[in-house]
This record gives structure tokens, sequence and C-alpha cells, in this order.
């Protein structure tokens, strides 16, 4: 199933889109935190919600799978082989050369998430003038769970769904610890909709990503297949539930192929009107245009 | 003020001590997160909620003043001189060596919070054998804001309250950014209560910690004036703002004095039946219970 929440007669709605794409059944169900209580209730092993009506879909009418978190994001970090060597120098400069070592965790707040129909607000020179995009596979938890071991922890994986982890450069080193250089205010795009985990191979897909730079063309930034991630999906899970208990409805952004911004010589940064676009076969596409906010 | 949340009649109410301590002042507000709901009303400049019964207060009621943040609390490492320098070989061996260059932020997921009648659960040596303590004085962010600067800072604190940030040294290292281990269940015990801000000069207090082995003598462990902070608060404030909104409820801890387990030689980790008491002056005692789960 394709689980998308979008807005309806000015309130949020979660549905499953048709086979075509057509159409999409609205669920009788909260949606105010888009699919989160539709997550809960399939954890709880509750039959699907009725559907109270069928309309024609529109792209337009999407925002956020998960526009409201009930915490903090989960985000990895140096997660493809490639991308470790193409920012060892800056990035990674303070880390153990030991790529494969434990995997690097990291949050982005909820307040960072806008859909598939928002801009990015660029946060103006005098905050970051380094505004770098991160094209990444996302897990969507659906049984919680503590200690989860990796042979189990795909049973508690609900779906898939595409994150932009947008990041400004120069705060996410000077601080040492990331959390503030990914959490500004609209820097986490998520879409376009949620794939459930029996319709998505999620350990063999390919994951890219272009720039189109304003007025300009579009250019193939990323370009990897997950099969190349250093830590595959059930290595993730059991590294984020040890002693932690994750909930349903939890984010994991699986880390971001070469091919950012920064990695390039010399680095090239987003600007205003600049659109970044994310494909991720069997799941779909994300894109996303950057504003300045005249701050 | 002195504003608790406790548990009546099977409920979280939360109410306002007497200046002798021995009564609380039930409010007519919205409990279910604490005091979140009470910060909410001040903000929007509403009066305090009336009175619903006057009760006598015992420690024993006392949950967590904010016992479910809506996101992830904010932490600030290494904000204290003598602590830079305990920990410059180990935790900060990978960080510039110009401690004052900017502050270090992280996060502790919102679930680790616990209440000065709870106990941290140890996550067993499979998980982690290197669980440490820092005492923290705490902001607890009143009027929101985004860009907030030094000279604006002081405004958006709602009042302040203890959090001991129970941490696992060797998950927090080995995993190079810290939200993992900082963020094991239960380890954020924070209380006893949160007091206004018009009622401590946060800048200028004293936070100590004792640590009690499980049938031994008390140990004073930490000792610091918030004097010797690297970054003072309006500086936390306006940093974790910087293209940030900062909400209502919003939690700095702003740091650890020098002390920490893992500074002694050899390091001194806490075990099952070890105490932990934290005292701010002009805010109040915060003791913990440290528990093997027998996992």
């Amino acid at each position: 199933m394709r689980i998308a929440t979008i807005t309806h007669q000015g309130q949020h709605r979660v549905g499953r889109l048709s086979a075509d794409g057509l159409t999409i059944d609205l669920f009788d169900i909260d949606a105010s935190r888009g699919a989160l209580a539709l997550i809960e209730q399939s954890v709880a092993g509750t039959a699907l919600p009725a559907v109270t009506e069928t309309l024609a879909f529109a792209p337009a009418m999407l925002v956020a799978p998960l526009p409201a978190p009930r915490r903090n994001l989960w985000c990895v970090g140096r997660n493809y082989h490639a991308h470790a060597a193409e920012l060892q120098a800056s990035v990674f400069k303070d880390n153990t050369k030991t790529v494969d070592a434990w995997p690097i965790v990291f949050t982005k707040v909820p307040e960072t998430v806008i859909g598939p129909n928002d801009a990015v607000q660029l946060p103006g020179a005098a905050i970051s003038s380094q505004i770098d995009y991160e094209a990444e596979l996302t897990i969507v938890i659906g049984k919680g769970g503590r200690n989860i071991s990796r042979a189990d922890a795909m049973s508690h994986v609900y779906g898939y769904t595409i994150v932009n982890d947008v990041t400004a450069r120069d705060v996410q080193i000077r601080h040492a610890q990331w959390d503030l250089g990914k959490s500004f205010d609209t820097f986490c795009p998520m879409g376009p909709w949620i794939v459930t985990a029996d319709e998505l191979n999620a350990g063999d897909t390919r994951v890219r990503c272009w720039v189109t730079p304003n007025g300009g063309a579009a250019e193939l930034r990323q370009d990897a297949r997950t099969t190349d991630l250093i830590f595959d999906l059930p290595t993730l899970i059991e590294t984020c539930s040890r002693g932690i208990t994750l909930l349903p409805g939890d984010v994991i952004a699986t880390g971001s192929p070469a091919g950012v911004g920064m990695g390039m010589t010399p680095p090239r940064w987003l600007g205003h009107g600049d659109v970044v676009r994310i494909e991720v076969d069997g799941l779909g596409v994300l894109e996303t245009r950057f504003e300045e906010t005249g701050e």
C-alpha cells in the first residue's frame, strides 16, 4: 500500500492510494498527526479502518506522511562508503577512520518536517550560507521495542518514505554535535507517502537526487543503490533500539549517498530558486524548492 | 513560584508550592503533560488559572515537572572549564581544542524523563557498563522564538529545574554523535519542580552532586558555581534558536561541572543501589536511585 496524508476540506486526512494512483481511499481515523494513528492501530493488530470516501487524487493535496512526529527523527550519518570518502576531510574529519566501527546517529527536531508541496526556507546568510541536501531512504517504525535484534528488526518496519536531510554545513561542523545544523525550521522535506514494508525491497533499491539550479538544467548529483550501505537496515534498527524503546511512527533516515554539495570542488551550496528532486525506485519522488525568506 | 507536577487521585496535577513548602495549590488546568499547558498559558499572557484545591504537600507526590516534553531535550556538552579539562582525553578528544569556540549541543529523547520518585534502570552489561551522572542546571523556555539575541534571551526563560543527564559513556563515544548514549530509557531524572525565573539568579548559583555507593557513605563529586560556565545562559538560548524556533516548554540542560565518574582515575561507574543526589542552591534537591533490571 501507499499510505498518504493529504489536506481535504481544510483538514488532514490519511488514505490509501489506488494502484494506478488516480484515486485515494480516505480512512475513518484521526489524521491530526498524519499516518501516526493508522500505524499505531496497525501495530495493535486491528484491521484497516473503514473507508469514508474515495477522491480523485492530485499530488497538490499531499502533506508529509508524518507531519508531526512525536519526537526527534533519528538520522544516520556516513552510511555509504563513497559518501564517507567524499567528506572525510570535512564533516567526518574528527570521526574514527574505521568507517564500519559503529553507526553515527544524530537527530532532527520534529518541527523540521515539511511536505511535498512546501518549500525549504533558507535561513539567511547571517545564520548559514552553506545549505546542502542529503537524499535518504527512510524507515518508518511500526511495532515498537527495545533491544531489537538484527534477526527481528525487519518485523518492526511499517514502511518507507523519503527524507531530504537538509543541512547547514557550517553550523553542523562548528558545534561538533550535529543536531543544531540539521534542525533548522523547514529542513526536513518528507514524502511523497509511505510505501508499506511488504511492497519495497528497501535493502536493494536505487536512490537518486537531482539539483536544478535556479533557472538552469537538472544535474544528477546522487545515484546509489542501498546495497552499498555501510550499515544495513536491520543493523540500524538494532543500533537505535539498544537501551532505547523505539516507538510506532519513529523515523530513521538511513544516510545519504555520495554527491552532496559539500563534496564538490569547490563546494556548491543551495540558493534561492533551486529545486532538489529525490527519487527512490519503488517509492516515489520528493521534489522541493528552496527559497530565501528575506530575513 | 515553585511549580510542581504531582500525582493526585491517579492523575497528574500541576500546582504552586507554598513558601513554607507545606502545601500545594492545584491549578484548574490540563496537567497531562505536567507544567506544559501552564507555561503555554503564561506565555499567552493569561493570569494564573484558578486554584481548585489546596493539599498538604509531600515529596512522595512529585513526578517530573515536564514528564512528556514535546520533543527531544536540548543538552549542552563541555560547558564548565574544569569539566572540559577532565574529559579532554576521552569524550572530548575529537572536539576542537578551543573550548570556547562554539557550544556543543546534543539531545535526549523525551521518553528518557523520569521524576524525583523514579529510579534509573541500568541497561545491563551487554548494552553498557559505563553509566555516569551529570548534574545540570536546566532552563525551561517560556516564550518561544527564533534567532533570539543574547540581549533578549532571558525574557524567554520561564524558569529552571534540575536534570541528571545520565550517560552511557561507551555508547556516547563509540557512535561519535552522542544522542544514543544519552537517550536510554529512564536516563533523564528531572525535578524536583520548576522555580520561576524571577526567583533564581541562575547565572550565579551553586551546583553540587553527591554519589552514595550502594551501602556506602555519600561522596561529594561535583561542586561548581554557574559563574564558571564557558557559555552563559543567554548565549545558550541564542545558540539553540539560530534558525530553529524554540517552543514554550523546551528544555535546555546547561552542561555539567567537573567531577563525573569518567573523569576519575580509574573511572567509577554507577551500579545497582547507588544513589545520586543533585542540589542547586535556590532550586532544590533531585535524588535518584540506580537499579539493575536483571535483563
